[in-house]
């Protein structure tokens, strides 16, 4: 018999927690009833777990709950609430990492916190100095990897060497691809083009990628991130929020827009009729909670921090993504990767 | 009688000219046909020029041309193009404001060439060490102003506090708004986020903010500038770039998405007859040709960019803008504000 799947999960983390999370956890079981091959630990209020687990029907022999009293608030800084952490859910489902209990750990809760906490817990992986945070993003062909998305606002090319390695490996475990392309966000495509940092970082690339684990494309502009020519790209995590944010602003403003024009006038409601379905399976391609978990790369152990205010669908999601990065190897790929990047 | 607003187009430059730019003028010699308050002076192959004169019936005593034998090719690099620049029609155009011939200069040819010359030419505004490219982003209320897009990629405090000021005077000499709201571009709205500069900027910001030219806001995040709740954003050159690009492409892709959701089967496709014209508006908002122009500021002349791959429409639309910018007093503002900052 192999080894679970075992999952870490903060119950109480986000809002609406715990209704939300044991809801998302209900649509995880359903979608993955046939399987035995994983184990959920949650951690929070006993009780309320169980209130919850109640109402929503759920009696799985695969659940274990661990007791814990209280829960990171959403106001509090790194530092106050490392003092009084140890008896919260957050660090409790982080430090079920350690010894190998769990495999990958989960919460909704604040995202500064989870950062800080997780370092602590887990430490950094030998040779790398800076851990970043990795999202899903969709684009014509299915789905990027994109990092750094606001773990480290100034990052060295050694940072920036790290996370194409550590994105390679993440976009390897989920799409089992054998040669992820790596590309580098930059403003312009010609080699002359970003600062000093990005173009010695392209040319280390440009000698890693002639090695095996992928395939530098060289840089990439704003506009093209969703062209899905690329798998993983690359950048500072200042540049990656900003840019994560953006787009979601714009789709945002866009379908608003849409909704308004579409709902306007008696015929244009009426029109809405005959393209229900087909508007249906756009909002449905596009919806953002498929995409809700970012992952922190480069600790020893993987957390996936959910969407403080994402829905149950959207924390099913997230359910589903720490599955799929513990069943593809992601820490096995990460190490092969580091192990090929110090070669050079 | 007072002054004509007198603007200076390169006729030549962009893809498809002059054929787009002189029906791109016809455009707006349309909607200004009741005034007569302004000179258009072309630079271009004078043959050229007056075919497409004749083919849009455009027989107009408000029009100057001024012929050039060359033009600056796309695949020109400033360096090679300064050298043979002379003769080109860029170069005539931006030389025109020398002397105050002109009031403005508009071209869609080459960016790092326009930039270049127009630096050469007309030099920077005392006390401004860095130009930048503003441009105008749509939102829920109307339109922002955000600079810098691309011209500078990294920038100090003083940078940033001259584009607050710079993008102030052009919010208020296109939309005549007494007080614009200014934002710093950053990853989070608390005072602890961000890099030291971005820090430090907003510091000098607030104290500028209590005297007259601009209510300072404070951070705004990427997903928050489509809002409507800011007129002006600064940020450096690299993440504008980064932003801007990201947003076309996310719009890109959404309605690329929604496009071939409507059409693909009978059904929706029947469904566009009675959404026809709410869609047609839809598009119609968020047509980026209305947006198309960028502006270069703190030189002792405004440069218009417009973009090079545009349609005539669009290009008609750079015009109007040239001619907003010059009736609204832009270097008369510029020149207000940045007396205003120095003092602090």
């Amino acid at each position: 018999m192999t080894k679970k799947i075992s999952i870490a999960i903060d119950a109480m983390g986000g809002d609406n927690s715990p209704d939300k999370t044991i809801e998302g956890l209900k649509f995880f079981l359903e979608k993955n009833s046939s399987k035995n091959d994983f184990i959920l630990n949650l951690f929070g209020q006993e009780n309320e777990i169980n209130k919850k687990l109640k109402k929503y029907k759920i009696n799985n022999n695969s659940i274990n709950i661990f007791h814990t009293d209280s829960v990171v608030s959403n106001n509090e800084t790194p530092l106050t609430a490392i003092k009084s952490s140890k008896n919260t859910s957050m660090w409790n489902c982080i430090n079920h990492q350690v010894n190998g209990r769990s495999d990958i750990s989960l919460s909704a809760g604040n995202t500064g916190v989870l950062l800080v906490i997780s370092k602590m817990i887990l430490k950094m992986m030998e040779g790398v100095s800076k851990p970043a945070l990795a999202g899903l993003w969709p684009n014509k062909k299915g789905m990027n990897v994109v990092l750094d998305l606001g773990a480290n606002i100034e990052c060295s090319e050694q940072n920036l060497i790290d996370f194409a390695e550590l994105g390679s490996a993440l976009y390897k475990s989920l799409f089992i691809n054998d040669k992820p392309k790596v590309s580098l966000l930059n403003i312009g495509s010609e080699e002359i083009k970003g600062t000093e940092v990005l173009k010695n970082t392209s040319k280390r690339l440009k000698m890693l990628s002639s090695d095996d684990n992928f395939i530098y494309q060289g840089y990439i502009e704003g506009n093209n991130i969703m062209d899905g020519n690329s798998n993983v790209i690359i950048t500072d995590g200042f540049t990656g929020n900003v840019a994560l944010k953006t787009a979601e602003g714009t789709a945002k403003f866009i379908t608003e827009n849409l909704k308004l024009s579409l709902t306007e006038n008696l015929i244009t409601k009426f029109s809405l009729l005959f393209s229900y379905f087909a508007l249906k399976k756009f909002k449905n391609k596009l919806d953002p909670r498929k995409y809700n978990g970012a992952i922190f790369l480069g600790l020893n152990g993987p957390v996936v921090k959910s969407h403080g205010g994402i829905d149950s669908k959207g924390f099913f999601y997230s359910i589903d993504l720490c599955y799929k990065i513990v069943k593809g190897n992601l820490m096995s790929e990460i190490k092969k990767n580091l192990a090929h990047s110090k070669r050079v």
